[in-house]
């Protein structure tokens, strides 16, 4: 049976050119790039071209990118970091903003922080997930040290307006991390102009490897280390460093700032195509920005639904999609996104996320919506609502 | 010309067995583990088949295993998400016990919870750097709550007392946490005889990938994440899991396990033949016990020698060793390892850490045995102590 990958915001596959770049690093030039001697000089050499590869995929300096082993740590080393620097100077700045629709690496790490002493603002969203900048300017206070606001939501899509946060946070000396996961790669990312002080971003998101990450540090800013060693990553982040991700990433990174523009309107085709004639399945809705969305992002709603049978009624078919984020798969919970752009518990737990990537075809998206709209009238026939859906 | 990579201790090159175990997990077989379709189920089948390896290499229960991004952050997982979970509950227990001679990924995370109101003692070693239990058991207070002691030391590769120490921790009710990042894969551990409740393990150490590591955490211990999200890793360790590390990790200990007994006997014989044969060079001394030591470590010392000019000459003959530790290759300070041995300043200065490996011949052996005592006699002929080395 043919099998139809639609969930590249959980992971992708690793682009073959990717893995050819990686490949010497295993078993032929795998120094370690902390030793003096002539294997540990190339490994370094390969890391730090790497390194350049992503500085230049966000137009930001070489010496402002840390590699981590992902973006979950990425994002906690942003926000940890930056808030134990704070408090350690004793500066009293013990004040988060971040959304309600952030990645639980977020969210869950400025909980963490609210155990710590920290005050933390979790901003609303519009019905399409957008951030407000006003909001963000409202919630900024003396004690503020960070804001912290996604670029492109992993669940539904909707890009935020992160530049005009950005301006709002230079503007108010406060430092402004977003969380690029979903983003980088697929949208263009300008940290200057952006006015972004700190930005994650993961490999195995854009078809680089698994297990490996950046963090964009803008150079002056002042953060601690999460990880503690024999001081890597300019006293950052310690451990040694992942030589083949890192190769990797920095490949993927090149390939999918080259492949950018033509990929992304190529999905935005499919996409466009794929949300128009789902849509026409009676009580189905489309959660997100209609326009403000990552090009490779669909994310519905189907009343009567329940996501998970449909994830797996649709694996049956071949097709792989998602009811949101992978992480919260074995959450039974309905997704917080969902629930902060208004739907209701029982409309959230109706969502299916289908995401597309550099393999899917137009045939792809012909199947799909060749078996979705019987799955999902299968399960409404099923459902204890059944009946009920029409109304 | 040939090259001879003598530091198997910084890392190693991944065995050809694993780099094909790992091969499918990118391109193929590259699910999430945590999606709930066909693709993820059959990335989570690999790692679980992988947990159970690295489970079984160390006597441990599957759930037991907690996949890690590397050796460091295992040892700061370990000690701060132990101390954090002490510190939630108010027990008032905020002391820890460690050796003098730990990696820094140990003692540096130990450091930083002085910063966070712990208080930690550093237990000083013998002339061979063997840590004595009795020490361990006098220092243990009321308010100790963890004793992180390695089970071999990654510069002289002295192999530490972990059982008695296990013993006497587990009678105090003292949770024990061993640093087993170059022990694992090269000499039998066994959590339950050794009564090791939390121990550190790295893949890139045996032939596995860089980037990938393991937390044993015993069944009961009560621990705290340090990275925080999804909930991965049963709610100890969030991050999108690292497969084909993970698989390759698997792979690895397993052919570690298997291959243990003929290949340290092998190692041990080359080994022993170096020690032998280097120490005829007048003014040189071994580091580290004689006997009770890693199979594949030998570790010298030359009077009147800097070490990182003996590094780069040795390079430019084709031999890559080390000074210690790669972590600290960076570092103008002499090894706090040797300091602890009771050498001097200048003496720790002169240190020469060779690490054989699975490659290694006694050709190599032979070879280095033909160049080594020609460039310590070339550098001592250099050195501001000229002349005076013979006195």
């Amino acid at each position: 049976m043919k099998r139809i990958y639609l969930d590249h915001s959980a992971t992708t596959p690793v682009d073959s050119r990717v893995l050819e770049a990686m490949k010497p690093f295993f078993s032929k030039a795998y120094g370690n790039a902390s030793s003096l001697h002539k294997f540990g000089q190339e490994a370094k050499r390969a890391m730090e071209e790497s390194r350049e590869k992503i500085a230049n995929a966000i137009n930001a300096k070489i010496n402002e990118i840390i590699f981590t082993s992902g973006g979950t740590e990425s994002d906690n080393l942003a926000i940890k970091g930056i808030c134990l620097a704070n408090k350690s100077k004793e500066k009293g700045k013990n004040h988060i903003i971040t959304s309600k629709i952030e990645h639980h690496a977020v969210l869950h790490t400025c909980q963490w922080m609210e155990k710590q002493g920290f005050e933390v603002t979790y901003l609303p969203v519009d019905k399409y997930g957008l951030v407000n900048p006003a909001d963000v300017e409202d919630a900024i206070k003396k004690n503020t040290c960070l804001v912290s606001i996604m670029l492109a939501s992993n669940e539904i899509g909707t890009i935020e307006p992160v530049e005009k946060i950005g301006k709002i946070c230079r503007e108010n000396e406060v430092y402004f991390h977003t969380d690029a996961v979903q983003a980088f790669g697929k949208i263009p990312i300008d940290v200057n102009k952006m006015n972004i002080d700190l930005l994650s971003a993961s490999a195995h998101k854009v078809y680089g490897p698994k297990g490996v990450g950046a963090l964009f540090v803008r150079e002056g800013v002042d953060i601690q280390p999460i990880i503690h060693g024999g001081g890597h990553e300019n006293d950052i982040r310690s451990g040694t460093e992942n030589v083949s991700g890192i190769v990797g990433f920095g490949a993927a990174s090149e390939i999918a700032k080259k492949e950018m523009k033509r990929e992304g309107e190529r999905e935005i085709k499919l996409r466009d195509k794929l949300i128009k004639e789902v849509l026409k399945i009676e009580n189905s809705h489309l959660n997100g920005h209609p326009t403000k969305r990552l090009p490779n992002n669909a994310n519905f709603w189907f009343a009567f639904v329940e996501g998970e049978s449909l994830i797996l009624y649709l694996d049956v078919k071949g097709i792989a999609g998602s009811t949101g984020s992978a992480c919260s798969s074995k959450s039974l919970e309905p997704s917080h996104v969902l629930l902060a752009i208004g739907l209701k518990y029982e409309e959230a737990h109706g969502s299916l996320r289908l995401t597309l990537g550099k393999q899917n075809t137009k045939e792809d998206i012909d199947y799909v919506l060749k078996i979705l709209p019987d799955v999902v009238e299968r399960l409404r026939e099923i459902s204890p609502y059944k009946g009920k859906w029409k109304q």
